[in-house]
C-alpha cells in the first residue's frame, strides 16, 4: 500500500485520487495517523488541483461517515431541506421552513452561527425568548415528523471531521476551494436524513462568491456532486450586492422573517422565500410547476397555516411562540441613530458586505467562532436600492446599545449608501437556477 | 499587520513575498506561533507557485540567521566548500577536501548522512575506526586552520529552521521545489562561514534530479541565489545514470576516495574529483585556468601531498590515519556473491538507483533517518558501463554478513547491468558547467 505522502503527492502532480485513498486519509486524519500538517498540504494541493465530481462524492462520503448521519426514515414524505451560502440580512430559513412545512413537505434544518460579515440563523432564532437550538437527535426526529420542521445546531457528533477540516482550511488560506466547500455543505447537509436539497448561491459584494461565474461553478458542483451522492438537489444564485430585506442584526432579522408569514414581508425578502419554497415543494412532490408550488405557498400564508407551524415549532424547541403573533416582542436596542440622504436622488447601491461589517462593529456578529452575539442590536434600512429619496430622507437606523459605539457604524453604515442622479436598474433576486 | 494567514494566500495567489514576510513566518515557526499545519500549506503553496530569486535569498538567510554561523574569519585564505545534490558511488567530498586544502584553499565542510539510495559522506566517514564527525565549532575551526580541512555533520544549531522545515516537507511531498531545496542547501552551507562554493548537481537515475533541464534549472537557481547571498558559487552538472567509481558502501567507498589520492582512482571519480577540485581551486584564487588548477591537484596527488593532509586530517578527527597509506585497513564483509556477465557484449547500463537501493537493502544505507548502517557491507563494481565483457566474466560482487541476506540482493544488482551487443558511446561525466 502506498504512503499517504504518496496520496499527497499523487494530488499534487494532478491526478485524481481513489475513493479508498479519500477514505483513508479522511479515517487517519480523526485517528491522528495523519498529521493536521499533512493534511494542510493535500488541502493546499487540492485547492491548486481541484477535484473531480467522483473524488468530491468519496470526500463527501468520507467526511460524512465520520460522524451519525440521521435516520428520518419513520418520517413520512420526502424530507427536503435549503441551504444558503450565506450573506447580509438572509433570514430566509426562519420563514422558509415553517412555509414549506405548513405545505406539506418535511424540512429537517441543521443551521449554522455567524461568522464574519454573515450572519447565522441559530443567532437569529436564539433571539426568541427560550429558543433552543442545541436538541438531541431524537427531539429532533419527534419534531420534524409531528410539527414539520426542526432548526438545530451542527452537534459534536455530525460531520466531525468536516468540523476538523474547516478548522485547519480557516488557517491556511485553503477556504477558497470548491470541491471543499462542496463536501464540507453536503457532509453536513446529507447527516440531516434529507431527501432532497435546496441551494441558494448567493452572489455579489456581501457573499463568498463575489462574481456570477465562480457562483454558477459553486452551484454546479453542488448540484452535481449532490445528484451524485444520491439526493436530489436543484441550486439558485441570488442576488446579495445589496443586504436582502429592511433587517440586519438577529431579532429584527427574526421579526422581518416572522412578518413574511403574516404577509407583510419585503418584496425581495418574499421573492427570495417564494423562489426557494418553490424548488422545495417540487422537489418533495407536493407541487409539480412553479405556479401552482407559489400558490400553495401564498395560500399558507394567507390561511395562517404558515404562521401556527412557526409558533409550534418555537413551542416545541422551548421558545415563547408569542412572538409569532407579536413580533414586537422581539425589540431593538434602546439607542437609534438616523442616517439621512445627503442629496436628492436614487438609492443606486447599499452595500451588503459593508453593511455587514457594520452589524459585526456593532456586536451583531462575531470575528472570532467563540464571541456571544447581542440580538438587541443591529440596523434597519429605510431607503433600499432603487429607492427615490430626498435629501434629508431616512436611508438606515442603527440600533445600539450605547451612544459610544454608534457614533463610527453610524458612518461605515451612511458609506455603504450611494445616493445618485438617476434610477438604478432593478436587478432581479434570482439570477439563475441550477439543477434538473 | 497582515495576518500570517494572509501571507499564505498571498503566496498561494501568485504573489511573492517581501524578506519582512518570510522572516515572520520562519522566525514564527521556529518560535511556534506559526503552526507546523501552515507552514505546510505554506510551502505546498510554494511548490505551485515557486519563488523569486528575491524571495529565496530572504528564504535562505531566514533559515541561516535561526542558528549559529560560524566565523572562519581568522582562518587566512578564501574558504571554499563543494556541495553534491546526492547519487550513488559519490565519494568525492572525501578525497577532493584534503586535496584541495592540499593545494592552500581552506575547505570548512559539512556534511550529511545517507537517506534512500544516496549514500552520506558521514556514513562513509565513519567507516575509519575513531573518527569523530561531530566536532564543537571551536575544533572544527582549528582543524581548518591547522590542516587545511575539516569535515563535520550538521549540528543542532547550525540552520536548525532547515531542520525543521525539511522534516515538515519529507511528510508532506513538498521536497521537489527547487526554491525550498536551494533554500535549504545554501542555509546550510553559508553556515559554514564559506567565501565560496561549487555545487555538483548530479543528473540521471541515481540523483536527485532525473533530467538535464531539471537539474540545470536546480544549478542555475543556486548559482543565481548564493551569489546574490554573496558568495561566489559556480555549479556543474555531473552524470548520475550510473554509480560514480567503482565502490557503493560505505568502508569501501572511503578506500576509494583514499585510493584517488594514491593516483589510483577509477577514471571517473578522478574526472569528477579534478573537476570539482578545479573550480574550487579558481574560486580560492590559487589558480586561474582550469588546466593550471588541474596541474596544481595532479601535483598534490604525485607529491602525496594530497594524502599526508587526509592523514592530518583524520588524526584531528580523532581517527586511525593509518587507513590512508593501508586502505585494506577498511576492510569488506566476508559473504562474497558474484555476478557474472549472462552473455558476451558490452555492459551498456549499470542503474544507479538500483545499484543504490540494493545497498540500502544490504544494510549500508537507510531509509529512515533514525537507522544505522552497516560500514562492511556493500557493493563492487567490476564491469562498468562501457566495458566489454565475455559470458560469465565477473561484473560485480556483493559483500554480506551473511549468505541469507545476499541471494535477493545479489539478483536486483545483476538486473541493474545491461549487457547487449552494441558498444555504447561513453558519456561525458562533466556535462554542463554554470556560474561566471
Amino acid at each position: 500500500m502506498e504512503t499517504t505522502v504518496e496520496i499527497i503527492a499523487r494530488k499534487r502532480n494532478g491526478h485524481a485520487l481513489s475513493a479508498e485513498q479519500i477514505e483513508r486519509v479522511v479515517r487517519e486524519l480523526m485517528e491522528g495517523s495523519f498529521a493536521d500538517y499533512q493534511m494542510s498540504a493535500l488541502l493546499m494541493a487540492v485547492y491548486f488541483r481541484g477535484m473531480t465530481d467522483a473524488e468530491t462524492v468519496a470526500l463527501t462520503n468520507a467526511m460524512l461517515r465520520s460522524g451519525d448521519v440521521i435516520d428520518l426514515s419513520d418520517v413520512p414524505g420526502v424530507k427536503v431541506d435549503k441551504h444558503s451560502t450565506g450573506g447580509v440580512g438572509d433570514k430566509v430559513s426562519i420563514c422558509l421552513a415553517p412555509l414549506v412545512a405548513a405545505c406539506g413537505v418535511p424540512v429537517p434544518m441543521v443551521s449554522g452561527r455567524g461568522l464574519g460579515h454573515s450572519g447565522g440563523t441559530l443567532d437569529k432564532l436564539e433571539a426568541i425568548p427560550g429558543f433552543r437550538v442545541a436538541l438531541d437527535v431524537d427531539a429532533f426526529r419527534r419534531i420534524v415528523r409531528d410539527v414539520g420542521c426542526c432548526m438545530i445546531g451542527q452537534t459534536a457528533r455530525i460531520a466531525p471531521a468536516d468540523k476538523k477540516m474547516y478548522a485547519l482550511r480557516d488557517v491556511t488560506a485553503t477556504v477558497e476551494s470548491i470541491p471543499l466547500i462542496v463536501a464540507s455543505i453536503l457532509s453536513k447537509k446529507l447527516a440531516e436524513g434529507i431527501d432532497a436539497l435546496v441551494l441558494d448561491v448567493k452572489v455579489g459584494r456581501g457573499a463568498f462568491m463575489k462574481t456570477r461565474a465562480d457562483a454558477r461553478a459553486l452551484a454546479e458542483a453542488l448540484v452535481s456532486v449532490g445528484t451524485a451522492a444520491g439526493k436530489r438537489v436543484t441550486a439558485l444564485l441570488t442576488d446579495m450586492e445589496a443586504p436582502l430585506g429592511r433587517a440586519v442584526g438577529n431579532a429584527n432579522e427574526t421579526r422581518e422573517a416572522i412578518e413574511v408569514l403574516h404577509g407583510r414581508g419585503p418584496e425581495d425578502l418574499v421573492e427570495c422565500t417564494l423562489a426557494l419554497g418553490s424548488e422545495m415543494l417540487r422537489l418533495g412532490g407536493v407541487a409539480q410547476t412553479d405556479a401552482a408550488a407559489r400558490e400553495a405557498l401564498r395560500a399558507a400564508i394567507a390561511s395562517g397555516a404558515a404562521a401556527r407551524t412557526m409558533e409550534r415549532m418555537i413551542e416545541a424547541q422551548g421558545g415563547d411562540p408569542r412572538v409569532v403573533a407579536e413580533p414586537s416582542r422581539l425589540a431593538d436596542a434602546d439607542v437609534v441613530t438616523e442616517i439621512r440622504a445627503p442629496a436628492d436622488g436614487w438609492v443606486t447601491r447599499v452595500d451588503a458586505l459593508e453593511i455587514g461589517l457594520a452589524a459585526v462593529a456593532l456586536g451583531a456578529g462575531r470575528t472570532r467562532a467563540d464571541q456571544a452575539v447581542d440580538p438587541a442590536v443591529g440596523i434597519e434600512i429605510a431607503a433600499p436600492r432603487g429607492a427615490k429619496v430626498a435629501r434629508g430622507d431616512l436611508l438606515a437606523k442603527v440600533y445600539s446599545r450605547t451612544v459610544e459605539s454608534a457614533g463610527a457604524i453610524a458612518g461605515r453604515v451612511g458609506a455603504a449608501f450611494s445616493v445618485a442622479e438617476n434610477e438604478p436598474a432593478a436587478p432581479p433576486l434570482v439570477l439563475e437556477r441550477i439543477g434538473a
